[in-house]
């Protein structure tokens, strides 16, 4: 096919405290009193009653917590997967992922690896999933990602940071409910809203765009620009607009791709591992060249909200680490096409790479 | 549940020419060569090689041919279901409309109402539908309705013009190619795209709005605003961002709803059998008391692009006419509330609606 027939997160709920209602979108999933459902939640929130005790738990449903202090790995979610099929006498009904895209994406991959053999790293690239997972819930309690919509779940393994980009892997539901975000740290909501404004330039300014694509990726950067520039208070409309703005900001990227900044970063990440949402401003930062009015408004958000962007992660690294990185960023053809173009190796050198994760 | 769990469409492709790609898309859900898939396309259309030759048949597949002149009735969906039924051993897998709002309506109502039992009248209001309809896909030819998106089927029956309002009714794919639309002619275009421009302005300025709706309602307006505004050109450019529009305006009446507008021009319609989007045009270009801004911004549009908006349709209208149309009006009651709060019947008196009909 010429034009991607674009899977499209089929039930999506939005409103301050539907997160209530969870028990209700669940109990019609449910294959039997022996498919449990399984809870993938951020650890941050463990002995936070306010939200553990609305997770609606029945028969042998079970909390896993995980930390996201680490990108998902390929390793970890074979484990979960193996773990789980040796724990239920039947697969699971369901798993909900409750948390940032670490989470999320936990909770997609996990879903899959349910349902397809092997290892998950098997599956890293574009549309290897051969069968559909079971049945998946996002929940974000972070906004920026896009996570929540989008058709990748991404994983760091043993070779490459790359998602699972398949058809299969979209939640069956998404649950918006921003109230989740009130208690973000000022850094995280910061970094993680970056990923989405990031996501908007690279979409709006790469050479993938049509006009579907454009016509999110704009209303995202108009709410990205609302809640970071305009507004001062992160009160309940910033963190409505800011959960809209992430939900819109993964939908452009439906017939578009991320650029130059994520393809560096996963070369982070795959190396120090750094988090995806300060990896990105890490990398944004330096990328004028690339982005110039971009990377002038971030700037001006970062000094408006009185941002610490870390420098000098790369000083200290060998040939071989910059090596490493420069592998994995090149191995993202489909971001740097994007980006640049047909002809981006004639300005992506890996001489050029290095002197630019030099800066950072 | 508070908050609707929304039903969006599972499946999109967007694209100029994605049209091509209906045999693709269509193979992997024919249930038998028994099963037909059906094809309820615009009458304009026939004897149209350029579209008609690429309508992907095959066995005991069949073209109807349906005229929009009038709106879709009740009577019109049970006879093309029971014909069908008559017709062919297996249900169809799939009903395909290939038009404007009508036949997006009608593939919608006969999907429905193939798996229904009675008529479709019974089923006219909210969430009334019990069963799952067959397959069912949406493609535009005209941009504007938001019927490709939305949760509702308009018709009218021998009480009043309501949508079968339901989970089971938005289309399980929708094909966005924006070339169907290049030869609409303008008065079309006009109406249909103003039905997309009131829809937002009765979603922004409702009272059930919430950041979703928002969101979705502020691009399409945005949308509308260059395409009937900014632009002297119908180009390729203008044709996608419309589309994309009405797109954005369906989904804006997610938690939201339309207004005054709507609501009073399902009146015109059930009595005169005016169509939808110049009956909107109609109703709208009085309704300065209600919306001042965007009728003072519609009537520039108007302006702009020489529209004719009929005047005096009401004019040699008996007090039983008026009585008729008033109820049709008076019974939609979730387009007054969002329109005017809980207490719009002090607003809305049945004399008031008679002197507002008598400008039209």
């Amino acid at each position: 096919m010429s034009f991607r027939n674009f899977p499209m997160v089929p039930r999506v709920v939005f409103g301050r405290g539907c997160f209530n209602q969870l028990d209700e979108i669940l109990t019609p999933k449910r294959n039997s009193d022996k498919a449990p459902f399984i809870f993938i939640v951020d650890d941050v929130f463990k002995g936070n009653d306010w939200l553990i005790s609305r997770i609606p738990l029945h028969h042998n449903d079970k909390i896993i917590y995980v930390s996201a202090e680490e990108e998902p790995k390929t390793s970890y979610v074979d484990k979960y997967r193996d773990d789980l099929v040796a724990e239920f006498d039947e697969i699971p009904s369901g798993i909900i992922g409750i948390g940032g895209g670490t989470m999320l994406d936990y909770a997609k991959a996990i879903a899959l690896m349910l349902t397809n053999p092997g290892s998950s790293a098997d599956y890293q690239g574009w549309d290897l999933v051969k069968n559909q997972g079971v049945y998946h819930v996002g929940i974000p309690t972070i906004s920026g990602t896009g996570a929540e919509v989008s058709r990748t779940t991404v994983l760091t393994g043993p070779e490459r940071k790359l998602g699972m980009n398949s058809d299969y892997t979209p939640f069956d539901q998404v649950v918006l409910d921003p109230e989740l975000t009130k208690d973000v740290p000022t850094n995280q909501w910061f970094y993680t809203g970056m990923d989405c404004y990031i996501h908007c330039i690279e979409s709006l300014t790469g050479t993938f765009l049509n006009a579907f694509s454009q016509s999110y990726g704009e209303k995202s950067l108009d709410l990205c620009r609302e809640v970071y520039l305009e507004k001062d208070l992160r009160d309940e409309d910033s963190q409505d607009k800011l959960m809209m703005a992430s939900w819109h900001g993964g939908m452009s990227i439906a017939y578009s791709q991320v650029g130059v900044a994520h393809a560096m970063s996963y070369g982070l990440s795959y190396l120090l591992g750094t988090k995806h949402g300060i990896g990105n401003c890490i990398v944004f930062d330096q990328l004028e060249e690339f982005y110039p009015e971009g990377v002038a408004e971030f700037k001006r958000m970062v000094e408006k909200h009185n941002i610490d962007i870390p420098q000098g992660l790369c000083k200290d690294l060998t040939d071989a680490d910059f090596d490493i990185m420069i592998d994995v960023s090149l191995s993202l053809v489909p971001l740097w096409e994007n980006a640049l173009g047909a002809n981006w190796k004639d300005t992506i050198t890996r001489e050029k790479l290095r002197s630019m994760y030099e800066k950072m």
